[in-house]
C-alpha cells in the first residue's frame, strides 16, 4: 500500500510486505495504514494470492479474495480514505498466454475490475498495461527480463513503469 | 466457535461455518461472536487450514495461522472473554500415522498447544484425545467410520465425543 | 487413444481411461495399443497432466510431459504406426482467458505443437479449435455448457466436435 | 538405483537422478539399468513422489506409485535380477511426528512394505531405521542437521547410514 497524507504536497509511504496476501493486509491495516491517517491508499495485492496456490499450497480462494478485499475497502470508506485499486501484473512475461498462471491472474484481475466498477473507484489496471507493453516490447516471447528479473519481481524498468502508472492515477483524483 | 452467554445457566450458540480457516474467523468474529457478548468462546479451527493445501491449494501458512490465531485471542482478551482452545482432530482415522496429513495436523496442533501454554489458556486437545480413542477402538486401522463418516466430518459418535470433551473443559473453568 | 486397424475400411477402437496422464499411457501402451497392431493412433492427452496439479497435487512437470510424449511417439515410429497428435482442449470455457488453467494448458499445448512440427506429424489443435468455436458460440463468457457439461468433460455437442476434428485429420492422412 | 554386476567381487554403479519419481525410473530403466545386466538392483524411490505434491503440484498418486513400482519389479523378475526395496527415509527429522509430510511418507512406505512382503523381496526399511536412529540421536526434536542438512538431502552421516543399511541387505542375499 502507498499512502499519501497530503494532496498538494504528496508524501508517499510504502506499507507493502513481501509475500503478503489480501488477508494479511486486512490483519495489519489498522496499525500499518489507518493509524497514519492517509488521504489516499493504493491497494496492490493479488499476485501471491494466486501464485502461492502452486508454490506453497497456501493461495487464497477467489471468493475469500473478494470478501477480504471488500472488507478492506469498507474500512477505508468509513475513514474517508480514497482508495486506488490495482490488478496483479504478472507471473511470467510471455505474450502468447502460456504463462502457467495467466488464466488465474486474469480471473483475480476481473474480480478487482468488477469491484472498482461497482464501487466507482479508480483502477490502475497493471495487468492490462503490462500486456500492452509486452506486445510492443517483448517480440521474442521471453518469460522474464522485460519488466521483471525473475518472472515476478520488478526490475528497474518495471518499478518505473508501475510508479508512472500509479502516479497517473493519483494525479487524476 | 461455541459461545456461552451465561455461566450459571449455559446458553450455547454455534458460530462455525463449513470450510472456514483461521482468517475467516478473524474476518467475521466481530459480527458473529463479539457482538453477542459471550462469556466463553470455544475456538475450534485448523483442519481446513491444513487440508485445503492439497485439496484446493488454499491452505494457511503455519506462521500466518499462528498470527491470526493470536489476533483472535487478543480481541477476546480485550473484551474479557474466556477462550478455550482446541486442536484439530483428524483427516483420516488410521492409527499407524499413515494418514497423509497426520504430520501437518500434528504441526498445527503443536502451534495451538504452545499458544495455550504461553497464554495459560485451557486446551481441549482433540487431536490427542482422538488418537487415544482410536488406540482402543480402531483395531483394524480403518481410515473412517470410527468417529467420522468420511475421514473428516464427525458421525454421531464423533459429535458426542467432541461435545463431551468441550463440556469437560467448560465445567472446569 | 483411438486406433484404426485398416485404412480403407476404418475400424475404431477407444483406449482412453479417465484420469490418465501421459505416463499412464506410456505404462499401458504395449498391452492396450501396440498389441492390437493399429495403423493409426490418435494421441489425446494433457488435460489431467495440468488439471491434477491443483486438483490432487499430482500433475505432470512440463519437461517430464514432453519426455514421456516423445517416448510414446518413438515406440509408434519403431512399429510403423502413424500418430496424430491433439492439444488438450479446455478446463473452463470462458473466452476472456480467465479460466484458471488457461495459461498452463496453453503451455502444454505449445509443447505438443512443437513436437508435431519438429516430427512432421499431423496435429488436431483442439485447444485452438475450441477457442475459435467459443468466439462465435459463447457470447456470454460462460464457463461451461457450451462444449462441456462441467468445464472439462464433453457434452454431446463437444463429443461431436472432437469426433469431426479427429476425422478430418484421419481423412487427410 | 544401485546396481551390482558381480556377487563375489561387488561392483557398484549409481543410477539415481535428482528429482526422479517412480515413473521416471520406469521410463529410463532399460537404458540406465537393464542394459548393464546387473545382478542386484537396490530400488530407492518415493521421497519426490510425496514431496513434489506440495512443492510443485506434481507428486505421484498412491495407486499410480504402486502400479509403476510393480511394473519395474516385473521387468527385474523377467531378467532374473534380484531387487532390494527401500522405504523413503524422511522430509524433516522431527521425532514427534510433526514433519508436515510424515503421514504421507508413512503411507507410501506402507505400500512398499506390502509389496516387499507379498513378493517375498528384501526390504531396507530406511524410514523405520531413521526413526529409530532419531529416537536416540535427536533429543531436541530438530527438523534437520541430524542425518540431513536441509530436512531432505543426506549429510555425510546420513549417507554413511544409508550405505550401511543397504550393504547389510546386500550381504544378506
Amino acid at each position: 500500500m502507498v499512502k499519501i497524507s497530503n494532496k498538494d504536497q504528496y508524501e508517499f509511504q510504502g506499507s507493502g510486505i513481501s509475500g503478503n496476501k489480501v488477508y494479511d493486509l486486512y490483519l495489519r491495516m489498522q496499525e500499518d495504514v489507518l493509524d497514519k491517517n492517509p488521504d489516499i491508499v493504493v491497494v496492490y495485492v493479488g499476485v501471491n494470492d494466486v501464485w502461492h496456490k502452486t508454490l506453497l499450497g497456501t493461495g487464497t480462494d477467489a471468493d475469500k479474495f473478494e470478501k477480504f478485499y471488500l472488507a478492506i475497502l469498507k474500512r477505508f470508506k468509513e475513514k474517508g480514505i480514497k482508495a486506488i485499486l490495482c490488478t496483479p501484473a504478472v507471473v511470467g512475461e510471455k505474450t502468447d498466454f502460456s504463462n502457467p498462471l495467466d488464466g488465474d491472474l486474469n480471473r483475480y484481475s476481473n474480480i478487482i475490475r468488477d469491484i472498482a466498477k461497482k464501487n466507482n473507484l479508480p483502477l490502475v489496471d497493471l495487468r492490462q498495461q503490462f500486456q500492452d507493453y509486452y506486445k510492443k516490447n517483448n517480440p521474442n516471447n521471453e518469460e522474464k527480463n522485460i519488466l521483471t528479473y525473475d518472472r515476478v519481481h520488478l526490475n528497474a524498468k518495471g518499478n518505473q513503469f508501475v510508479a508512472d502508472a500509479m502516479w497517473n492515477a493519483i494525479k487524476a483524483l
